[in-house]
């Protein structure tokens, strides 16, 4: 692990290390079904909620916490949200997909090493709320980048991370006992896994397909046609 | 760059390849005030647009879109938006903080090399909104995601990017053209720059300080005392 916080320097990594940030961006996986029965040390752990501890915030609040669910009959009650959940969730996905939703793993929450649950403790930034006038939902923003550093950390020791989010938010603040000024972000299952599968689960489940990025480009306002040099070679890279 | 998606292995990285992904995290700053007036290589740019693309989405949705800014006209607009939107944040600030506030540079919208607004579009998975149902602003997340990841690659490659958040989002869908089912994420400045600081601006600024990490690490519920272990090896590490 680096020094942190490392000596600025404007100067773009060397190829190795480049490649290295690209490898944890694209091997990265919302895992669901690899999980090891490994315990996930502490050191590790410490390494990756550094990471997330290192995300930007809006007027520099860090408006996260991080709560560490280890308990297994707590996880089992997380369980049971996400059941109940699904069935809730069930009947507003198409007809002829309900049958491949049924299937899908979409959690890991027993089975992984330990749940972490991200907060966004939205009082912060009281007296200085720097940033956050016109668009107060950016703490909230600044937490999901946290959750996002944790994930590509993870990525790079080996450690497999899933979003859940299909959850009673009401019961599961009731469950972690979160008050009012504080909001989950997200819950994650984590722990060391055997593989990070070559695509999504999603993908290779037929549930969709990864889009064509040059139909995401646009150019000076949305839908603004241009942009054919820099769309090509989106196309040829992907 | 390397091949993307890349087989899938359960392996941690090389201690090389795991110190540049810390190295992203710990070293990546809210860039305001250090742009080079070196135009942005369209190889780049695709390269961190794929990044980008390779973000977690709520049910594979990918509800992003990018719409590349580079007219100067346009961004001058944008920087009047932010100009009017600081002096309505202003008093909202604490008195005492109101001349630091305004002596922060908190924007480089026309000295970058351009400018990227990230968008959600929120009618991306009618039909099948699997893991939206409970918490329908997962789809904002996942843009915040691919927002991360295009920040980190950014910083690999040597790009400094800065997210302005202090802007009249009304005024912005209007410059933009921006339809009523797509959100502005993120409205970023993207440029190859001299330096990356040490610190975050606002903290070498004296706007605020880093939080010590151990205060929010929470243990089983939210203020749940406990993790000792974890909690001294952040304090040691960080």
């Amino acid at each position: 692990m680096p020094e942190h916080p490392t000596a600025g320097d404007g100067e773009s990594f060397d190829q190795t290390a480049r490649d290295a940030v690209y490898r944890a961006i694209f091997s990265r996986r919302d895992v669901r079904s690899h999980f090891l029965l490994d315990a996930l040390d502490d050191a590790v752990l410490a390494r990756l909620l550094i990471a997330a501890h290192h995300a930007p915030s809006v007027g520099y609040m860090q408006p996260w916490n991080f709560i560490v669910i280890r308990d297994a009959l707590r996880r089992q009650r997380v369980r049971d949200l996400f059941l109940a959940a699904r069935e809730q969730e069930l009947p507003n996905i198409a007809a002829e997909r309900q049958a491949l939703y049924r299937k899908l793993k979409l959690e890991g929450i027993c089975e992984s090493a330990l749940n972490l649950c991200i907060t966004c403790d939205r009082r912060r930034s009281e007296n200085s709320p720097l940033g956050r006038w016109h668009n107060p939902q950016m703490d909230l923003y600044s937490t999901v980048c946290a959750v996002q550093n944790f994930w590509l950390a993870a990525r790079a020791e080996g450690i497999g991370v899933g979003w859940v989010s299909i959850l009673d938010t009401l019961a599961l603040r009731e469950l972690l006992q979160i008050p009012e000024h504080a909001v989950p972000v997200a819950y994650l299952c984590v722990g060391r896994v055997s593989e990070f599968a070559p695509k999504p689960d999603l993908e290779s489940r037929g549930w969709a397909k990864r889009l064509k990025l040059s139909d995401l480009i646009m150019s000076e306002t949305f839908s603004g046609p241009g942009e054919a040099a820099l769309k090509e070679m989106v196309d040829r890279m992907a």
